[in-house]
């Protein structure tokens, strides 16, 4: 795919402090380097002085010397930068616990090619899920967690992660809140899953408080995991409604539905590299 | 309209405590007096065990005979009913501050026809909404409110709403907490919206958390006013996708629109009496 | 489930010419019955005077007995009518061809318990969707369909929908067009899924068509099969958002999950026997 | 706002045939003009060849330096190019008939600064919206339409175009055909809204038609205008859903709600001057 003579695509991401040039920098420095730009967005948030960028090019250029000869302008600019080939699948992990609806939607949809990811792995603290890693072809390693177990446990997915060279790990209903250590570890690397209300529902049995006070809509959260339990940098968000003649047992299946595909939305943006940190939010290229 | 010889429509809604035979004797009565049913809906909570019904008849009998006739089924049953005229416009208040977003729908829609009610005050505690008021050719009220005349404020307003026959107040963005004795008086009667979010934010500047934290949703909510400011029962929720370009004030435009779009569905549903209280939830026939 | 001492549930489904009584009668056989009215829904279409009625009972009753006992009101009112143990699963036969998007979501959702139905058969024109049906346990049928065979591949389809007492035919995918007899056969029985665009595009490539055009918004519609192609009584429709950046494969690829969601919701509310039948539209009781 | 001394803000758009340096030459060309780029998109048609960028920068330089700066590169690239002061609201021209909906939305969110525009002129055939224009304080012109005087009425119409050097002209339910030379005249300029359906309607009386057949959903489609009928550049689309229980009159109602908003919309986007025209599609970096 990648032969000298045939163009091969790349997506590079930045952030930096905004100040002028540095979109002139960047192109120019692509065009030295002999890249034809495809895509390209920029935001410059003006509440902090970020700047993002996201570029895809197609040159004929290696990847390792389109990287090294980006070196000079990311030092200029002090960019926080990465370069990506663009379509090579993103090494992720999923951790499941029993609930079957996000895994099941992130396997299809990797194995139909709307996911632009691979899995090398499936970790869960249940045997549940077995036959369906086994299906997709995919090793499972089950992982019991318990308080007593939970540090030998986050060591064992630790050594998996780096074994497999694993970029993305990504929560499908793990259930399981991960350690202080092991979230920073995993800062930008790990997306979560959540319902969601309007209003939100604090405490135990939140689709019971939501039935209750009769919400019309149920949604999902994506975001990145942070110490902070479900609330990190939001990715994406989705709706579904409901009406009064749904059961607690319907707003359940809604809510499975809806977090099936704003976990698939938000991984795949991920995946795409079009998801950039801002701090406490994100921006996405969509 | 409702001649001795062109029949009428009418739409009875009820409540009660579910049992065996209620739709066939509130059906026989109807039959009875002379009705057609040309639509009927039914909901039974199974978590309370109550029971809720519209239905949309028509016949050649009077208002006041159809009312007197279905007293006896109504004992029989307990229940807790009401008889309207179909279509025919609820008299209603709104309530308004300076902000003309929900109120500018909710004029338009009754002007055109949409919502099935009739607006003989606008009350407001400032004069910005005056001129719009009077293009629509409606009264308008200048009740001013400090901590010091709340009291006077609300008395005045409860005369307006006597003298007025008011069957309902929609708050359009009023901005005044009603006290507790007027939340009251004016239980299933008061509409408010407010915006929401997935998840909320509490406290001061709900907008500037909503974008610190990057939400992608932003939505609103319609309920009845209970004492519990913004607890009350929902009536219903709409959403708008937002993203990371949006600054504050494009998030405080559309939260302007999903607020309006959803208080004048609110409204329309209660005008067509197609919205019964269940405790804390509403059951919406829509 | 359904012992002499524990109440069953029933779903009652029934349309007529409307004239007066309809209700009062209905709900009088099953109160006589010894039914309990959990959930109910009527509507009266002022275009064409048809009357549709669908009512959700408990009782102790056995079902044949309340099948014996209702006749007797439906010979009355011509009433045309189904009468359904609540939660029973329908009997189920997917088409498939080669796309697994379709199918995979309602094998899913059929195990996690969402869909109340059960499948005996999966037949499909060709192999690759065999792997998924080992996974879920379903026989797979492999009926080849050639213009020559055409015929063959249909009387082989009727000798399994008559073997395993198939209640409904989804075409997830199926991508032949059925023969006149055929739809006239299975007409109510049968659901179908396509994209849909506003507006349409018709002829071949309608996604390039689309892509052309620079649509906003994929749809997709789930209809019963008649024998006019994609004409059918519309059961569901739901959209999807795209924008420029959006490829012909990425269309085809939302395509894809606007298809599976919407065909999905059909099956289900088919399958709950919320779907009624009038004339070239459907009345859905939600 | 535009003294020496403060920077002011410009948005520049431009398209050309896609070759490597664009990005480049343009943002080197603004920085050596001393400005800062706090926003920007491209965007490259892969199929077409054709580029594509937006961007918003902030500088003390004035506009005529500017453009005159501009130049340069612009003819090196052949670009197709404006430049805009950011937030300077379009001089637009409301065409519309008799039908209020459109024009109340577009009026209000004008005068509550979500859409950056002002309106020199209301022109319509009928006289019906004429308070409606007094009450914004927009001059209003009754050019009435026949068969014969049509040639009359565009003429008059490209008169006040002319006069008051209309940027825009929106036809808010106008309801007539423009000639092919208006269209020509106004190509890229002028927007439309209409009705539309999953699937479309041909013929008369669209909205019985899809009664008929019972859509789900229904919406709008905002469009430049072409002098092929309601063919042009599709800018939004949106949906509402629908159900069986909605008369003619209720889908007609629906109807007026989703093109309201659509229509905004895309007035919105286009005086933000977000859209861009990619031969028969738009290119909306929203």
């Amino acid at each position: 795919m990648n032969s000298p003579h045939s163009p091969a695509g790349y997506v590079l991401t930045l952030s930096c402090a905004d100040q002028p040039g540095i979109v002139h920098a960047v192109s120019g420095s692509l065009l030295e380097a002999g890249c034809n730009i495809t895509d390209s967005h920029q935001y410059g948030n003006p509440d902090t002085g970020s700047f993002f960028m996201r570029v895809a090019v197609e040159t004929t250029t290696s990847f390792s010397r389109l990287r090294e000869h980006l070196e000079s302008v990311a030092e200029t600019f002090s960019l926080n930068w990465q370069l990506h080939r663009a379509g090579a699948p993103v090494r992720t992990l999923i951790l499941a616990s029993k609930a079957a609806h996000c895994i099941n939607d992130l396997l299809f949809l990797q194995r139909s090619g709307t996911l632009p990811i691979e899995i090398p792995a499936i970790v869960s603290n249940h045997r549940d899920l077995e036959p369906l890693a086994q299906f997709y072809g995919i090793p499972f390693y089950y992982i019991p967690v318990t308080p007593d177990t939970k540090a030998d446990a986050e060591a064992a997915l630790l050594e998996l992660i780096a074994e497999h060279n694993v970029e993305l790990v990504v929560l499908a209903r793990y259930m399981q809140v991960l350690s202080d250590d092991l979230c920073q570890h995993l800062a930008g690397k790990a997306i979560n899953i959540h319902h969601s209300f309007l209003p939100s529902f604090k405490g135990a049995k939140p689709y019971h408080q939501a039935h209750a006070r009769g919400v019309k809509i149920i949604g999902a959260t994506a975001h990145y995991v942070t110490a902070v339990l479900d609330e990190g940098p939001i990715i994406e968000q989705e709706v579904i409604r409901v009406d009064h003649g749904h059961s607690v047992e319907n707003f359940v299946s809604v809510g499975r539905a809806v977090e099936a595909r704003t976990l698939a939305q938000a991984v795949q943006w991920h995946a795409e590299h079009r998801v950039l940190l801002d701090g406490h939010r994100t921006v996405v290229f969509d």
